[in-house]
């Protein structure tokens, strides 16, 4: 399965120890790599040296550490939210390692790899990747690299990216043990993550915004429970992935309307065969997404 | 908790014996109640007399017999969809016992209820229930009145119904253990039901309906194929059931697609701040939400 592997003495960078970083990191450490990391909160970097997975750290006040730590890195792997990425890179450059990759983990693809790698050093390559995992709560104490074994793990190349380090990161995938790992393009990658992941939110937001009756709880039942389980959101995440990806969010919204309006249109017109066929549709089609 | 304690020598009969129907007989005769049954399907009947809880049953092609089981029957409890359950009175009304409870299981009210008390004989008494349980499976071979223990059961009344009525469904709800018995108005209850599980059911299929993609499938994660769950749906009760309530139907649509178009408008415009606000509403809505 490993088409590359990976030097026992590679040392990775994690900037950004949250459930996700975190998850990496500890990951990495049990594969036997040396890691460090990056955050703002101490106590995150604390918890990571204290648990021994976490080599050595610095928050992002203490300069001196950072730099120290950035330079003796071979790889860069940034758990932060996308404009928190660009901007990072764009501060910290200078001091990266020459012909190192540095990848991300973020949900949007098209804004982050167009900002960065405009901007970018042409010695260092910027790969960006999308680890489809998360748990319902956050942070590092709660990161675990167990998230991995059934999740998705998209590599988005640009024309800028080479094959030495599409195998880099796909070796550091398989490091992760993820189930599945894929290629796309930042735009086929927005497409996908746009309908199935930020239009799928919209309507879990809209239609729990729908409700204004504090009765409807007495008679819920299990279907309206899973269309809203996902109207519990991150607002600050959440809304600078949808603007980050804003022009395809809205076409799928549109595309999802005119749906909506079809059902409308059979009820308004007592259209009973077109609205059955609407339903033998989304039966037959909904098959292909049974959990083999 | 039983107000109305239903003697022993009662004698319910159950038309439609398939997954509903079929568990309310089985509960019923759990608690020592002579249960009749007509059903279109031998097969059903047979299952039921040789698994001994059905006393008697009857084919509708048996008129005989079914008329002669609907004579000596005390309650009847129709199991079928509601344009079958109008029609079913209309048909036997004739040859029901003075003063008996007429009651049913459909998931629309104010077409049933209407339709059925304009016409029916003034000396029996048709009380609409709607008992909220289900499974992905359908037939009386997987009924099983343990699908009640977490559901609720809404009686609605109409202004044509009586006190004695309303005690004797509600005791019968309660002999079947169902964990949340409420009352409401027909036209309450459509309202709830149109918009906690006829515009569920319309966003499912909507969705599963925009998605032209089979390769989406290998990306998708628990939130999509949550949303979609319920677009695997028989399109023959469905369409009926959307049919039957359209108008409320129509207006709980309208009233989604609006909160839809103000995130929408919120992307258009970039209004970060409004986009947070749905969310954060949405978040804090969702909670009331939470299985206890």
């Amino acid at each position: 399965m490993i088409e590359q592997e990976i030097e026992k003495i590679h040392r990775f960078l994690i900037v950004g120890l949250g459930l996700i970083g975190g998850s990496y990191a500890k990951g990495l450490a049990q594969a036997g790599y040396t890691v460090y990391a990056i955050d703002k909160d101490p106590a995150a970097i604390g918890y990571g040296v204290s648990e021994n997975f976490i080599r050595q750290g610095a928050t992002i006040e203490q300069e001196v550490s950072v730099i120290e730590i950035i330079q003796k890195s071979d790889t860069i792997i940034l758990g932060l939210y996308p404009k928190d990425t660009v901007a990072w890179i764009q501060k910290y450059q200078s001091y990266f390692k020459p012909g190192i990759v540095v990848t991300d983990v973020s949900g949007v693809k098209q804004f982050v790899v167009e900002e960065i790698q405009t901007g970018l050093r042409s010695d260092v390559e910027f790969l960006a990747s999308h680890p489809m995992a998360g748990k319902e709560v956050s942070g590092v104490v709660n990161s675990d690299p167990a998230i991995f074994l059934e999740a998705n793990f998209i590599i988005t190349p640009s024309p800028k990216n080479t094959e030495r380090a599409i195998a880099h990161v796909k070796a550091i995938a398989e490091l992760l043990k993820f189930r599945h790992i894929a290629t796309l393009s930042p735009q086929e990658h927005d497409e996908m993550i746009g309908f199935l992941s930020q239009l799928t939110h919209v309507i879990a937001v809209s239609l729990m915004n729908s409700s204004t009756n504090p009765h409807l709880v007495e008679y819920t039942g299990d279907s309206f429970r899973d269309l809203t389980r996902i109207a519990n959101i991150n607002e600050v995440l959440w809304s600078e992935l949808f603007l980050e990806n804003k022009d395809i969010l809205i076409a799928q919204i549109d595309n999802f309307m005119t749906q909506v309006s079809n059902v409308r249109k059979t009820l308004v017109e007592e259209d009973i065969q077109t609205l059955k066929q609407l339903m033998i549709q989304s039966t037959e089609r909904r098959k292909l997404f049974n959990k083999k």
